[in-house]
């Protein structure tokens, strides 16, 4: 409403520019994997798009990520490895993994279309390998796809829907994020859409009548108005390194010392749709990782609080066992161990304590007396009868801790590494169109990814690869509605 | 931005107001505690006052209420029982009360002018008796005045600042809420602030540089455009009642059957608020509240969780026990009392199961076998010897369940009563400026109460009596801004 300074995120109004510098059908905010994709469609479609990319090159948080993407339903990969998968488990298991608060459309559109979506990441010459890892781990370390990589066979999801593995990691040995992205890219520029660098999106331009009708960013020295004749695609990212918004809206966040972010994960591209008179979402929420496996011999483990109690089962998914941590444990937990499962190579957890017996490690962890003995014996004598009555640890993952010494690794958010990024963002439609407080479509409008509130909206139930899954699909979503909104002005 | 329709909260333009029904200084939507206190303030600062109340007559939520509040730094009730307290020992508990997002000029304003705001309140009638109850309790149920309403006495909140009671119940017996409201509706006729009853504000009427000039309001078969030449205060309470918005926001509290709440609690006011570019936050949290005591006796009970395990220091605020409930336990808990100290007169929850030993009590429930028994066994041991290393429960209400039989009453949602009301709404200053999700103030617009989110964030922390406390205390801050804001339009 009031004019808007150099910093503003404000929207401008339509009539206070006097001239675009440009003129585009589609303007996409933002070139990770959400832009990229949104940019490939709209071009496509036969729209005249043009990716603003802050850095010097496109990627985003998705080129830094492992590059898994979450797919099911019968895909090659899951056939040839001898998994069956159906439509109907997998939106069982993702509306379960969304939340309580999951949008049934969304999880519908994700989970029906996602052999298509397989396809058409495949397309772009993103390779996958027909294998399958067994043992449990955050992704495969080496160019293996397939794997389990959310709670899918744990408590209380397997009672739900039938397993099955849905994380597919491209062909790359180690973190594949970067060849995902090299791959979506190249696409980017094959599809016609074209590209501009070290240019930051500043804010929108709409009309009196809340149509969004173009952006202005600025580009090196210059200040652009680039006019969106259809729409304009935020994809720019999430908000965890934006530390006031996290501590408005998050603040046990803050305690997570290791962001998944790249720079645009500053919020600007929620604060430039807010500023058009969007919705924000969800911003409470946050993915918290602590992963205390791989080694996969670390799931027989035993997590504690500082009761000495259990409190979750083990097997779950990192995201899941860690956003316990955060939220009940208050940031204080420990996994314990005996010496057959430790495994010195892979673990990154700080040793808080090495003892001979249950009684010592507890003394030496400053437990209150008797409480970790308790839960050990207990758990052993459990674990010797293969059930777990307390939280259902899948009788695969338990085996007394009975070789000293047992050791307790440090999962504190103070002195372990925890990975966070942030689920909220833009309030959109499944049709990635973004809406206003009241619910109202803003014309001309579209977002995507993390710079939204779309398909994941909790660390509980989360699965590795549902942000890029989400990312990829709702950004190609996006770039079709796009290219296909009604133009405003002359031809 | 577009028209709007009659059930639209989005704001009418002022242009498309071709007359004004009435013309007032500081409109004021809602009679409750906050909409009292606001039109009393700013009749009495010399503004034409009009109070909108959708009801036949104001009192609204805070009349259904306990009429408890929340004053400190050594009021006259405080001195005369005996009880030091000071603006330094308030803060800090209120601080860690309104939880880790706690506005500190909020919680400082609020603390700092406790006594006068509590000379204030006395002033218009409402009495407090200098009397205390000691004996823990949701509130006293006779005329007295003073008890812990919260956790002040209760790990850790007592480590973190000097306890003193902080609770203050006008001398009525029973619920005393409407006592209060009848004395602050007298007051608000006696200050000269004129109230049209049976009348609902729709939406906000702005300019387009976003000053809010007025509200539209259906009053009876009329549409009234109701000019507000300084400023509107919106104080219409939260959105418990909407079913919609709380299964968007916080599906969690939807488990929860009792509601407080009066007719206003539909998220009407927040959503008119939004309409003219407000902001809301913390439409996440709420309230839950299971009085699991009085009787104070049964604050010696075990709570236990799914598991059979302990979760949290039983002596807390139900507040604090409950929101861990709902939050931590699924909704699912149970309270272990021995024969000794059940009674049987206060007691409101159903019993799952009465045994004479505890083996047999966990059979009953069917928890995990030895886990119940484990934890009211080491909880008898620590209660004999006066300490509670797990949960820090205070040496007072430590005693072993040693009289047969045993009971489990039931403090699940599903089969307890389960109070609850939501903690969001607008985003406002100390000043009680309403905020755009950028931060900037949308002139001419206050709000208070549970229309905002304002001190309280959390249920967590909170005491009772702070609610009342803040929505009184910053509607009188709304009144009198509202009243001090410049006007538009010819004198």
């Amino acid at each position: 409403m009031a004019g808007a300074d150099a910093t503003s995120t404000r929207a401008q109004r339509a009539e206070s520019v006097a001239r675009w510098d440009r003129v585009h059908d589609v303007v996409v905010v933002g070139h990770g994997g959400a832009g990229a994709c949104a940019a490939i469609e709209a071009a496509r479609a036969g729209a005249d798009t043009l990716v603003l990319e802050r850095m010097g090159r496109g990627g985003g948080t998705s080129a830094l990520s492992t590059g898994v993407m979450y797919f099911g339903g019968g895909t090659r990969i899951q056939k040839a490895c001898g998994f069956d998968d159906s439509v109907e488990e997998m939106i069982k298991h993702v509306r379960m993994a969304a939340g309580a608060r999951a949008d049934e459309e969304k999880v519908r559109a994700f989970c029906e279309q996602s052999l298509e979506h397989f396809a058409w990441i495949s397309s772009h010459g993103v390779e996958f390998r027909e294998s399958y890892v067994a043992e449990k781990t955050t992704h495969p370390f080496g160019d293996d796809c397939l794997f389990y990589s959310g709670n899918e066979e744990v408590y209380p999801f397997a009672q739900a829907a039938a397993p099955a593995p849905r994380g597919h990691k491209p062909a790359r040995a180690g973190e594949a994020g970067g060849y995902l992205m090299e791959c979506l890219l190249r696409a980017t520029d094959a599809a016609g859409a074209a590209v501009l660098s070290d240019c930051r999106a500043l804010r929108l331009v709409q009309r009196a009548d809340g149509r969004v009708v173009g952006a202005i960013a600025r580009h090196g020295q210059e200040t652009l108005a680039i006019a969106a004749r259809r729409a304009v695609v935020l994809c720019a990212g999430g908000f965890i390194l934006n530390e006031a918004m996290v501590a408005e809206h998050a603040p046990e966040l803050l305690q997570c010392n290791w962001r998944a972010a790249s720079p645009g994960d500053d919020g600007s591209g929620i604060r430039i749709g807010m500023g058009a008179g969007a919705a924000a979402a969800n911003l409470h929420e946050g993915l918290v990782l602590n992963a205390y496996y791989p080694p996969a011999s670390h799931l027989k483990g035993v997590l504690v609080n500082e009761q000495g109690q259990r409190f979750i089962n083990e097997d779950a998914y990192i995201g899941r066992t860690s956003d316990a941590m955060v939220y009940r444990c208050g940031g204080r937990a420990w996994l314990v161990v005996d010496d057959a499962i430790y495994a010195r190579t892979q673990a990154m957890h700080r040793i808080a304590a090495v003892e001979e017996s249950f009684e010592a490690l507890e003394r030496a962890l400053g437990l209150p007396e008797g409480e970790l003995v308790h839960t050990l014996e207990r758990y052993n004598r459990d674990a010797a009868r293969g059930a777990d009555p307390l939280f259902h640890k899948a009788p695969q993952h338990l085996r007394a801790l009975s070789v000293p010494p047992f050791a307790a690794l440090d999962c504190s958010t103070a002195n372990s590494f925890f990975g966070v990024f942030t689920l909220g963002g833009l309030a959109i439609r499944a049709s990635a169109e973004v809406l206003s407080p009241e619910g109202a479509v803003i014309p001309g409008l579209y977002a995507a990814g993390r710079n939204t509130a779309g398909l994941c909206l909790e660390g509980r139930g989360y699965a590795s690869g549902l942000s890029i899954g989400e990312a990829t699909f709702f950004g190609r979503v996006a770039g079709r509605n796009a290219a296909a909104h009604a133009p405003w002005g002359p031809a």
